[in-house]
């Protein structure tokens, strides 16, 4: 394909010396380059491609980068990427030593703050404002968040604050209707009220003008006014919190978008500009399924079909959603909970079978916790999904809220571990350490799909109290046959998997299928460590821990969390405690951010795939 | 004193007896009995006060304990426990194996939910809501916050879900006008303007029956309409997020109350019921300053004098408050932010000398870090200052905004460790845990105020870089001199204050000063432990280790942390990695919640007083 004009495109600056006419191809070709790119190596297509003009008339009207674009989440950012220095890099968007998929500060002097979790910009923005006026510059920063991160309260406390500041903020609600599924929530419905009756205004124009001045227009004019009360002043939640509201105008509509933008950049205090836009837009498979195409995977462009692996194993997502919807067919008191990831973490199985005991709350990670909380006090078994990078949003509610008050509520922790392509921003590496030190925790990880749902089972038994944790990766099983009956999985109690010498190997969830595998592979070298499945973060099983100390003079631990404060530092303790003469290494994610990458790549990076774990083996032997 | 209506009451099933005369005599009672125990047994009284008539019409208008009240936060609920059985226990309030501070669930089943962290109490009641409909109770459900905790993004979180639901819940906005110092924020500038747009109100009513039916009344009207239009439409931020708006009415008028509660318990849906209260009424002193009568301390009910122990030392809350002034005139990018502690952690000193680079963000620990990340992207060089408990919700932001982006903040956590009579919701026990595991973060925690003001300053230093975390303790420094000018701490490195034998005290932070009184006892039972002061958690002080591993035959680690994750796991990783034949065993918090009592009680309880530390070196020996 041809890119006439994005291929002249080295820099915002050379957007500003196009015509209207040339924005509109230039965001036609940014369109189309972003499709072929992602169809063979998979992003974040959908919410980008409905950002492509709003990106082009920031970078146009705005004077980036002294000037500076905050942007929530990025998964919206390609376009802005594209269009600053990043095109060619573009085509290795979210690879090792590729662009991240998300902004970046070091990445780029475009990419004023960096992102990955939602809800952040608003905060954000008025730092950087504030510090630009207490420099005495003149530089504009705009902040720009969906709808679904607008579910988000830290989004809510920098409006709070953003509001009663004098700060010349401008707060872009790019509003989409969706977040990764349906989005929900209050906030969700009144801005959908507002783009309504926006375009009901638009309407009522059309109709008046075309009226003329007679009785029937007196009429129609009497009407309207009645409709008119069905509605409400615009924008009146965002004008009550000291913002001044405008739109909603079409964000798809290049030129609309550069005339607001131009009306209000100079305007003094926090403004919020309201602009409706289709995820997806310009690619007719995306705009027609948009939970799917949100992170579409690999696919043909012509047909628009998805190129999935045929006769993948079961994920551990869908083991989660098949067996919380046998366990809630057996209590009715089982309820799940999901801060807007229905379809990610695969909850949407129990909302399709029981949806009024299911509840998506949104991206609300804090509200997800102390809400589950409040189902237990009531007398529900919630279960509550969440990803492992998200669930940190929820430390406090988590100690406060539940454990405090010994409430009984499961937590199904999702992309534990290493993600992938989504990056430094995703990983699961440190829940094994911050749920730890938490009393009243019971903290378990499956080695396999077996395993996984016999905990599910056993964590709604009796016998198993307070806040409980469940913590699966991303991805497929090991590819078992389910047995039909769940088994009782007993509290606190490791399984040795192999016997060996001289060497434990210490592993908990599904990294001990790598640490299996790694063995195999020593034995052909003559070193034949033993094997412990450690199943319990919490209550850790002191006496394999004491056993394998006492018959090996070397423990190796591997987890696929942070080497510090999980498995590691656990075995540590018990071994300076109890016994003298063992020494105890830890394999794990490093005390560091791991880049994007493949999850073998990075499992590797850590030395915590076969291969890593054979070498400390060989280094230790 | 004598309380004739108050000592019939035994639970609100007798307040329902009563008529509304009594009803208000009940309230003065409740009042004065409020103050005669706090005078000598010191609380929070101010909110309790503003609150009495609130908590005895929503026992009198539901059928409590079936129906369930959510008290944010729990300052405010002192009248609630006195009526709910709890009067003569009141008389411990806040002391080891008395009352809680705190509602607390398993005190009492007029207690639905605990609390002590802030903005929890809407999602909490939806929980309960929700459990209930599922149940088929027909249960009501009512949360109560102040407009302090309304600047909390959970608050929101709740809000825009509760707002979205169909459940029958009242959440009611006791509106003071102030947190624990002015309240800050667009939304509380928006209830301000509520309040006094019913004040207009009603003013307007008056005037308009004064006037009667003639020209001058449609003068006024026209006027008044003018004017009007200058206000809004009342609770529309509420009524655009789902709810039904009520008020304002005078939530410290007991009728008023008891007819507003009546009107509107059986409505259906989410409902907000806007009250303004006098935080500090019924008693001249707590009204007249309401930031200090919020927890008075003891004081002299005759006279309203506050009993204060003169010639008290510093406490390291004003060490860091004229610190970072003085660090502040030097370097004028410092600036300092705090989440609604700026008198409680003595960021006031900054707020007085440069108001204008001194942030008070309101109950909003998200943001507060996130903004102070944003403030450092743009160049400056910002002071955090935050509880350690409340950190707990920001955790996510210290790891996503600071340190992935290796921003340079200084985070100065107060009330770390063992805080006293607020009890378990409020300890500063896991602070050292949950930063221990963040890549690009340095820990550290000085023994005494000299190193706290040299810690504050070498932060500030170049060779300090990313997220810099320095804890302290509520209260009194040890007493020293101290010196004009500041010395650099060299990062990493542990101190070592004592040479011993066979034993090494391992220690960080001030719980130093317990191990330093512990080893002079010891002293005289002929053990002669060595004490290194470790001063950081991280980067940990690896050759320190290690020399007092080869030196003793055994290492104590001391800390007023969780035992789990901070100091302790450390140490027993470098001992298990470098050398062998060292047992280790550590002090601290246990693996449980510590409740209420004196600071000296709760040392003792977790035995890391001076006495408890020479049992564990006594032992050992």
């Amino acid at each position: 394909m041809e890119f006439k004009i994005l291929n002249q495109i080295e820099s915002p600056a050379d957007c500003r010396k196009l015509d209207i006419k040339e924005l509109s191809t230039l965001c036609q070709e940014i369109r189309e380059y972003m499709i072929e790119c992602c169809a063979t190596n998979p992003g974040h297509l959908g919410a980008s491609l409905g950002c492509v003009e709003l990106s082009v008339a920031l970078h146009y009207v705005l004077n980036t980068p002294n000037d500076k674009i905050v942007w929530d989440v990025g998964h919206q950012a390609y376009a802005h990427k594209i269009i600053t220095g990043r095109r060619e890099a573009f085509r290795r968007n979210r690879m090792k030593d590729g662009l991240s998929g998300f902004p970046k500060m070091e990445e780029s002097p475009y990419d004023s703050f960096g992102a990955g979790h939602a809800s952040t910009s608003v905060s954000a923005a008025l730092g950087l404002a504030t510090a630009a006026r207490l420099e005495g510059k003149d530089t504009k920063v705009v902040a720009v968040l969906g709808d679904g991160a607008f579910t988000g309260g830290l989004a809510y406390e920098g409006i709070n604050n953003a509001g009663a500041s004098k700060a010349d903020i401008i707060v872009i609600l790019n509003d989409n209707h969706i977040a990764i599924d349906k989005n929900v929530g209050a906030m969700h419905n009144y801005l959908l009220k507002l783009t309504t009756s926006a375009t009901y205004n638009k309407a009522r124009h059309r109709i008046w003008n075309f009226l003329g001045n007679n009785r029937l227009r007196r009429y129609v004019k009497k009407a309207l006014s009645s409709i008119k009360n069905f509605f409400f002043r615009h924008g009146t939640v965002f004008e009550g919190l000291g913002f001044r509201y405008f739109g909603v105008i079409d964000g798809n509509n290049i030129e609309d978008l550069i005339r607001m933008l131009n009306k209000i950049k100079n305007l003094k205090g926090p403004k919020l500009l309201h602009i409706s836009t289709l995820k997806g837009k310009g690619y007719e498979p995306a705009e027609q399924n948009q939970s799917v195409w949100h992170a579409p995977g690999q696919f043909d462009v012509e047909t628009g079909e998805r190129i999935s692996k045929s006769g993948a194993p079961l994920k551990y997502q869908n083991i989660f959603g098949q067996t919380i919807v046998k366990l809630a067919e057996q209590n009715p008191n089982i309820v799940g909970i999901t801060p807007a990831m229905l379809s990610g973490g695969q909850l949407s199985d129990l909302m399709a079978v029981y949806p009024e005991r299911t509840f998506d709350v949104g991206i609300a990670e804090e509200h997800a916790v102390t809400f589950s909380a409040g189902l237990a006090a009531g007398g529900m078994l919630p279960f509550c999904n969440i990803y492992s990078s998200f669930m940190q949003r929820s430390l406090d509610q988590v100690i406060h809220d539940v454990a405090l008050q010994n409430l009984k509520v499961i937590f199904t922790i999702d992309r534990a571990g290493l993600v992938g392509e989504d990056g430094a921003t995703h990983h699961g590496a440190y829940d094994l350490a911050y749920l730890r030190f938490i009393p009243n925790m019971t903290i378990m990880a499956p080695i396999n799909e077996v395993d996984m749902q016999d905990m599910l089972y056993s964590a709604t038994l009796p016998e198993y109290t307070g806040a409980i944790a469940i913590r699966y990766p991303r991805g497929s099983c090991v590819g078992m046959q389910l047995p039909e009956q769940f088994k009782k999985i007993a509290i606190g109690k490791a399984v040795k998997l192999t016997q060996g010498e001289k060497i434990a190997v210490l592993s908990i969830g599904t990294i001990g299928n790598q640490v299996a595998k790694a063995i195999e592979m020593a034995k052909k070298e003559g070193i034949t460590p033993s094997h412990y499945d450690m199943r319990f973060l919490k209550p850790i099983d002191t006496e394999a821990i004491e056993e394998a100390a006492a018959n090996h003079s070397y423990i190796l631990t591997v987890e696929d969390g942070s080497v510090i404060g999980g498995l590691y530092s656990a075995v540590c303790e018990v071994v300076t405690e109890k016994k003298v003469g063992c020494k105890v290494h830890g394999l794990g994610i490093p005390d560091s951010f791991i880049e994007q990458g493949t999850v073998r790549e990075q499992l590797q990076e850590c030395g915590i795939d076969a291969e890593g774990i054979l070498k400390a083996l060989k280094s230790i032997f």
